[in-house]
């Protein structure tokens, strides 16, 4: 192709040919001698240096060279002989591509609020730290492909538009091609929505699970990775309108499997982190710990970016149920104390606060809850013939909480049917769903992962809007 | 994990082991002195032959073994003594997990229609062609990442629901969550978006090319692979509402750089393919060879599908302009002896029936056609310095037509912004993507290719909604 990355130069160019870089510069240094550029591509978080002697580029070129221009360079590449880097590109000749009149281009050589950053979303892969993210949340997203590719399962793209909710709950948005205006109406003066586009009410999928299940009765072992919808109103730093999930479903997977499984996959994707994206973990590694120095004493993390995720790697994940759960937090020293939020027993949803303090003062491991009670769980989960609890589990993480939520589904008809009409499902909506019970059922389960919580979690980021190239929330869709 | 699945016991298990094997009855056939059990557990699309002698398993066991039931199966793999098989499982214990009612289940084992499987979607993987093409359709979306990876991409996750319109045109499905039938007005009588969700009318995606741009312009290579859509009220066996694109967008390429990835990008897919689904791509080979036997000598391919797919990767793509097919075409024996459906002078769009002539009769090869005139094309489309044609680029296929469409992009912010007026884009509702030409601006190139497409092209399958598991089209959201 027509150049070589910064990336590949750095790793492979010998010194002493002659190379082209072609890349936006970062900065520009002028010295007695000589001019100094660091040039940048996006192909790693490295730069590489291009030097000339001073009054070896006439002025009217010198002066386009500002930050966000986009030159070429073609000269020698020799061993630096300045700090901080070990080989730079002695300049022959300049290109200039493009220029970025310094008094209007946003990303100046300076801190920027990432707050500010969020608002020119469509230039902040150009910083570094965007970058780094970004190259991160690719060499994870190949992780995912590979592991499960390497594993033995399909990758099945599940439907975007549906007409069904997976969930039987959750807020979504309409998809309609209907006038918005006046829609057609049937007599009772409802919307007729037989004249949609698709000829029935549709929204924008919140889970591929239940279509990912057809997968797995027919496959034995799937998973998807694509974009699902939440249209809840809530701005926070851990939602988004538009997230990507993956959710794997294995035939004749029971709830230890899935537990083997659900482990197994995450540490693997996170160790091909750690082994593909070095660079980039160690710039956002210290970028946090300088932002950790301007916290109070109390409330700074006890590990770094890197020793955290070395931890999660080289430790097991402690598994117990719900209930030894309940157990624990009950005598717990918080809640003697009345120190939490939420009061603790049996039966209640955990908060955060809660798994928090098993994950990261109990255990100080992840964690892996099962067995939790059926009435705050989803009505496809596997009940246990105790007929309390259901074959649910929860990966819970430092800093983060519930990373991982999944299950042993319900695989006998009659018990699903009821528990759907208990809930107010109506099980004919669903006629699909039940078929693969009706027609050769066998224990399975599945789990799902919302991939911007794994990228949050393995960049260090705080806000989940820094971690997709393009956020989408409540009264947020530019771009 | 909990069992070795069929694809991994045939390549790997040694036959005297004690094996278990879990899947579904293809067929079950009954001897004087033995039963013999097809199972299937979706991992490959051979079966392995379970065997119990007669009277081995109880009558009323037996009853339920039937195709579509679903069972385990523990006992001795041995060297199979019948023809079709080199092992099989001497039958110790069965376990029967679900089972299917023969007068209920769907899928019988005769040859049912694709139409009809098209309707029980949910149930058509358990085929052995549907189970092949997803099977091979995983296997290029891997192939597709792994190019990437690779080659120095990174994959961006462009955003589904948008304010923009990439294209400027293209029919577009509605994101909201307002009232359907009472939305709220603003005084003139509209739709008042600014009560919407994202403060603002936002539709479904049509292409990620503008944001992949913005991407490439600051990571320098990079690659979308996610859903896109269009509301067009077409039933055609080539169109989607739903459909999965991959849009690569490369910084410093030019069109012929483009044109190199693009022919190099296509040809190791599809070589992945054969590499890694031999046996499905065999079995799709045979299917086909079949249904061409029940056509007329004439409507007959001249190649089968794996030789049509080795003759893909083995030949160089004829690359010539636009403005030479013309020439080629006016002075073809269809155009004189006026068997063109639609007459062709320069100027006009292409249709199939002279793609077709170009690849199939003509050159008998894959073809790049470049150099369009830019009134047929889009506004992003580089001008060339003639004024009249632009940096166009379309990959035709035999049989299947064009394949990937892609451009050097426009670099220039005053050629650009001036297409965007001539063509009633409004240059202000895309300020941001103007942005990457007004800072550091360069050279740059991409292109797109519908996945669906080139399923169809391997699978040699004729319907697009037999390539996707769900498919979604006009009146059609079931599932």
């Amino acid at each position: 192709m027509s150049y070589q990355s910064i990336q590949q130069l750095l790793k492979t160019a010998p010194t002493g040919t002659e190379v082209t870089v072609k890349g936006w510069v970062r900065t520009k240094r002028e010295s007695k001698n000589a001019v100094f550029i660091a040039l940048n591509d996006g192909s790693t978080i490295n730069t590489i240096q291009a030097v000339a002697e001073a009054g070896q580029l006439p002025e009217e070129t010198l002066k386009l060279i500002t930050t966000g221009a986009c030159l070429a360079v073609t000269g020698q590449l020799v061993e630096s002989q300045g700090a901080g880097q070990a080989v730079e590109v002695k300049i022959a000749n300049v290109t200039i591509y493009g220029t970025a009149d310094p008094d209007k281009y946003p990303l100046q050589p300076k801190r920027h609020s990432l707050e500010f950053l969020r608002e020119i979303a469509h230039l902040r892969p150009r910083t570094n730290t965007f970058s780094a993210i970004l190259r991160i949340r690719h060499a994870l997203a190949f992780a995912v492909h590979k592991y499960f590719n390497d594993n033995g399962f399909y990758y099945l793209n599940t439907p975007i538009i549906t007409a069904s909710d997976a969930e039987g709950a959750g807020e979504m948005f309409r998809v309609t091609t209907l006038d918005a205006t006046k829609p057609p109406l049937t007599e009772d003066g409802k919307v007729d929505y037989s004249q949609d586009f698709f000829g029935r009410e549709t929204n924008l999928t919140v889970s591929g699970q239940l279509e990912g299940e057809l997968g797995a009765m027919a496959l034995g072992k799937i998973y998807t990775f694509g974009p699902t919808f939440r249209a809840e109103n809530s701005n926070t730093t851990r939602h988004l309108a538009e997230f990507w999930m993956i959710e794997p479903e294995m035939a004749f997977y029971e709830l230890e499997d899935n537990m083997n499984l659900a482990e197994d996959f995450v540490k693997t994707v996170i160790r091909y982190a750690l082994q593909h994206c070095a660079d980039d973990l160690t710039f956002l590694d210290s970028r946090l710990k300088d932002e950790e120095k301007t916290k109070k004493k109390e409330e700074q993390s006890e590990l770094g970016l890197l020793e955290k995720l070395q931890f999660v790697i080289s430790n097991e994940f402690v598994r117990l149920t719900y209930t030894e759960a309940i157990d624990i937090l009950v005598n717990s020293k918080p809640a003697k104390k009345g120190q939490f939020q939420y009061e603790v027993s049996w039966g209640v949803d955990l908060q955060s606060e809660h798994e928090r303090y098993l994950v990261e003062k109990h255990f100080k491991k992840p964690v892996i809850l099962t067995n939790y009670p059926r009435e705050i769980k989803a009505f496809y989960m596997k009940q246990d013939p105790d007929g309390k609890t259901v074959r649910a589990m929860d990966v819970l993480f430092p800093g983060i909480g519930e990373i991982i939520g999944g299950s042993q589904r319900e695989d006998d008809l009659d018990k699903l049917t009821a528990r759907m009409q208990e809930v107010g499902i109506e099980p004919e909506a669903l006629w699909w769903y039940l078929d693969t019970r009706r027609f050769g059922s066998a224990p399975h389960a599945g789990f799902g992962l919302g991939f911007e919580r794994l990228v949050l979690f393995v960049t260090g980021m705080g806000n989940i809007r820094d971690v997709i190239p393009f956020p989408r929330a409540p009264k947020t869709a530019e771009f």
